[in-house]
């Protein structure tokens, strides 16, 4: 069944519903019950619209439409989880824009004005986020063959629910009929830019050719509990004084370099015992580097190296930084790339190629299929955050580019790679 | 029943078995089972020793032992609870210090070799940490009318556990006959230094005769969340980098005054939303200045807004500080001093008058009953921390020296002022 814009605009007010806040944002984090009614939601939502649901066994919802038995699919989606507070166009808007898509064209392949060469899926994929249980990308990961099924499940949530649990208790059982890798044939997502390059230069969609460049650490401070009073100052070694010093000083690196050219961030950190009497003994944070040139993630790191030695002096800590994350400047498909500038040409709307600094699932599967990856606007750049805003026109504009990239993967345009 | 030196350190030890964790200290906070143990372990010592136990609604654990019915009531006491990862002398040594002094004045009460004017009562107050549930001192700042009972008992830990709760969760049930304030004539305490002052200097005991002025603050900063990869360094208002700024800032300020003029800690920090891929939206954090000269403590004060108003700047966050606490340069009774100076002569022992920079249940009584505080040395002045150590021969020589004062506040000695 075919759908049209107005109806794609009153399913996104309607799916934006669960686990709404009231600032006008949602907080769906993966596996939470808000989570799980958003996708019991989209269940019902696939099958009023000729979709069969089937669920896998890392919790990654798929909806397919078999039209030529056999047949590989064109696989569309995003995921439907969100960031604790956060806005409500982050990866839900991929899911019902591909959901759209798909129906648009099934109704195109039904009516036989489009000759099929595979079938359709589409797709929210488990845990995006990464805000509950890390890594992000979880659900994407498995079913790319990059992480363990089992080491997915175990993960546990800061309460120390794992990953299972919290797919039991509430999430449809998974199907043995699920899609897996090898069923698909071309992957195909659209999301929100998250940035604010499309609107400063007015342009309305944007097809994404690399990503950023990014190191994420694990930076474990050690030092030694003491009374917050008695203790001399000259005695102490101060876990969370460590931390400070190197999260202003990952700040203040962002400074050594042209604007744009180094993202740095600190925005996780735990502190033992967190007492209001007792110096912290241990403090534990990420680190996240990101840049469009690999060289300046290099020097940025070394000189981040000296600013943690610096802070381990002053603040007479032992301070670790751990790599538990690094992709380098990865570049999407050229020949997607190019299926989606030609998609915007011929529906008119002005494209730019554009570089992508935050990861999303396209980010794992443009490693092992073909793939289009593709954004719409945000306001001001805003993201993870209740105020992350895309106009509808915009919103539409995104549906109906990606029913024009899937009509032509379906129809076998971008040969696997 | 009197004791002996070789009974206290024995039974010091059996005490340190509850809770006791693998780095040779104790982990058990206010209301945790290890708590619970460590009081009905107490609460059995008690009786065999010639104590009545009886417990008040705010959780404070009292031994009583009546030989004059009526007459008022010497209190001797300190606290069982510990901080997280915590030493075994902190507080508990002072309780077990406290019963075995009782027990040998109250051997030489029945013995008739002293005439008693009063009565005696051990005490254990509940939650003199504050690390589960804030403020500290919270049993004898009920008993002594500073903080109103319900108040105490409806306050949560971060897990949303109630005292009230965490009370009938293990706690004996409170008994009609627990020794209210107007039963106490004097109130008596010896706590390990936590400071090096007294091994520094060779002396064997303190006699505590001030409290160092204090000014606890909570520090909110308000942020925005946004994307840690995506949003431009310069639109970014990071609330954990405003926070880390002032701790840095804080620490620094430490280093404005000659050395030991200035004590200043933040050691407890939640950040919001605390994900890895979130920009904090904000930070809420302790500030704890301390001095033993209110001027410093003010200039303290006016520098550190000045740092907080250029880490509003840099992080372009609101940063909020809302004081919590804030004492004086309080003094103890001179005639407790006195009185404290004239036992350690009488003994023998080295004293020293010496000023208390962290708080104890003490600085309650003091301010409602002639109250006399003492110290011994702590080993490198390590505290809140495994570590914490008090030699055998310094810990029998407190005992004693509180037995000496115990004896004359049971004579009358130190009228009530």
């Amino acid at each position: 069944m075919s759908t049209t814009n107005t109806e794609f605009l009153a399913d996104f007010a309607a799916m934006s519903g669960f686990g709404a806040t009231p600032g006008g944002g949602v907080d769906r984090q993966a596996g939470t019950p808000a989570d799980h009614a958003t996708r019991q939601w989209f269940g019902g939502w696939l099958a009023q619209h000729g979709y069969t649901e089937t669920v896998d066994e890392a919790g990654n919802q798929f909806g397919t439409i078999e039209l030529l038995p056999g047949a590989p699919y064109v696989l569309i989606g995003s995921h439907l989880d969100s960031q604790p507070l956060a806005g409500r166009y982050d990866g839900a808007y991929g899911v019902l824009a591909a959901a759209h898509a798909g129906a648009r064209v099934a109704a195109e392949l039904r009516a036989g004005t489009v000759e099929p060469a595979c079938n359709l899926a589409v797709v929210n994929w488990f845990n995006e986020e990464g805000s509950r249980f890390t890594p992000s990308m979880m659900g994407s990961s498995v079913f790319t063959g990059k992480l363990p099924l089992m080491d997915a499940l175990a993960t546990t949530d800061p309460a120390g629910v794992s990953v299972a649990q919290a797919l039991a208790a509430g999430h449809r059982a998974a199907d043995a009929g699920a899609p897996v890798l090898a069923h698909i044939a071309r992957y195909a997502e659209i999301h929100i830019e998250q940035g604010r390059n499309l609107e400063e230069s007015g342009t309305q969609v944007g097809i994404v050719d690399r990503t950023w460049a990014a190191s994420k650490y694990r930076v474990t401070v050690d030092g030694a509990q003491s009374h917050t009073g008695a203790t001399r100052m000259q005695d102490r070694r101060d876990a969370l004084y460590g931390a400070a010093l190197v999260i202003a000083a990952a700040r203040d690196l962002a400074a050594e370099f042209e604007p744009g050219l180094l993202h740095t961030s600190v925005s996780e950190l735990y502190v033992l015992p967190n007492s209001p009497v007792t110096i912290a003994r241990q403090a534990v944070m990420n680190l996240d580097l990101r840049s469009p040139d690999e060289s300046v993630l290099a020097r940025a790191m070394e000189l981040l190296g000296k600013a943690v030695a610096d802070a381990e002096a002053r603040s007479r800590t032992e301070i670790g930084l751990e790599l538990t994350h690094r992709w380098g400047l990865v570049a999407y498909q050229p020949e997607g790339v190019a299926l989606g500038i030609a998609s915007a040409e011929r529906l008119g709307f002005s494209h730019t190629e554009i570089m992508t600094v935050a990861g999303h699932d396209s980010t794992n599967l443009k490693d092992v299929v073909p793939t289009v990856m593709l954004f719409v606007p945000s306001v001001e750049g805003i993201s993870h955050n209740e105020a992350e805003y895309t106009r509808d026109e915009d919103a539409v504009r995104g549906v109906e580019l990606l029913t024009e990239v899937v009509r032509r993967l379906v129809r076998g345009e971008l040969a696997a790679g």
